[in-house]
């Protein structure tokens, strides 16, 4: 039996919250995260408040095996989130020697200045999440993954860290469009639930390409004979539904 | 000097969670909340689990405004932010006869079966969100605003119930494009920043059409004479940057 691993995320940003840019980070992060066996269990989108950030961050990590977080990491004065992660484990920042010497590679004198030295600040021992196409790193310090906010960016550190990441047994998903308006199921979806409670079932209402009310019954489990049990369960309670009477 | 009014929304769905749904509507009401002056200060995301949702719940209404919920309130055995939503405020809950009225006109006996009535559980004393075109109504209760998961239908309530809603000075918001990379512009614009205290200053970096990085400056207020002096100051370092040497 393998263990179960969890993960919570925060998200960072005024920009969310104001609604100025739609996040698209939480549902990358989330299907990820199904896909490599480590269970969702909780989202947080907090400003760029320093006390707001410490005071979610504290909560997730100690709830979850890993906490993942986005945006807040860039050069200018609204990126707090490296400081704020370091106060939040109570440790040390500066700035990190190996992220400066890549910046003098990168950058000229007058092109290295106080705003980009920013991006280097890491706070001690953090593990950088770096590669040649990133320019400000994140970073992984204990349970906690610190991302960048621009999706592209953010995308190509969840593809270095991962293969670092405890993973649990894969919980596994199977759908079947039940054509049937989800109350008239409600109450046999119900006794199969109840019947099978290694498993979650889950009803998805939908309007079909004809603007007609339809549903997507999701049936998941860790357990691949447990999934297929309730979806046979599934698949004859539709049966009998669509039997001619 | 207006009351400034907050909100937290809270997103109710293993879907969510699982990736197997992409939110839709975080963005929405944080966008709509920023139109009629109430800040939005916090999102969770929390999966169709009791104990989540009560606690999230119990945060989010003793620290906001309001708190405006997404999901779980429809027929099946999945939907449980009705009932969770009453054991938060310890208050009964039982079919509410406006709705079970309601429903008879438009069900057969047989249809009206025990999945579709569980839309007509409503805590004691909430006030119902609903109209000729909504199925299961939302509610309101305390503080606290219900509304379905699906975006059209949580779109039509969020119209019914805003009306109703205390708003305060609206948030003024005004943007300029850089045409500059974020890390050069990061150190004039945290001096801007720190004059400017009633305002919040963000920058929010983005590849243009040619895949060069460029920068948006947003610059936010209540007060629109505080809006435009930290604008013209921001204009102005642009201008000095771009001047020719």
């Amino acid at each position: 039996m393998t263990d179960i691993i969890t993960a919570g995320i925060l998200v960072i940003g005024d920009e969310i919250l104001s609604g100025r840019t739609k996040d698209k980070n939480i549902g990358f992060i989330a299907e990820y995260l199904t896909n490599i066996g480590i269970d969702l269990r909780e989202v947080r989108v907090v400003s760029d408040d320093e006390a707001a950030i410490i005071e979610a961050l504290n909560a997730l990590r100690a709830r979850y095996t890993y906490v993942f977080t986005t945006g807040g990491i860039g050069p200018t004065h609204d990126d707090i989130t490296a400081d704020s992660v370091a106060k939040a484990f109570g440790v040390g920042i500066d700035h990190h020697p190996e992220v400066v010497a890549r910046f003098r590679e990168r950058f000229s004198g007058q092109e290295l200045n106080e705003a980009r030295l920013r991006m280097a600040r890491i706070p001690d021992g953090a593990e950088l999440i770096q590669s040649a196409t990133i320019l400000a790193p994140g970073f992984k310090i204990g349970n906690v993954i610190v991302m960048a906010g621009v999706p592209s960016i953010m995308q190509a550190m969840m593809d270095i860290v991962a293969p670092k990441l405890k993973s649990g047994a894969r919980m596994l998903s199977e759908t079947v469009q039940a054509n049937a308006r989800e109350g008239d199921i409600g109450g046999p979806l119900r006794e199969i639930a109840l019947a099978h409670p290694d498993t979650m079932i889950g009803s998805y209402p939908f309007l079909d390409e004809d603007k007609k009310p339809n549903t997507n019954l999701v049936v998941r489990s860790r357990d691949p004979d447990k999934l297929h049990a309730a979806m046979a369960a599934v698949k004859a309670m539709l049966a009998a539904l669509h039997a001619p009477h």
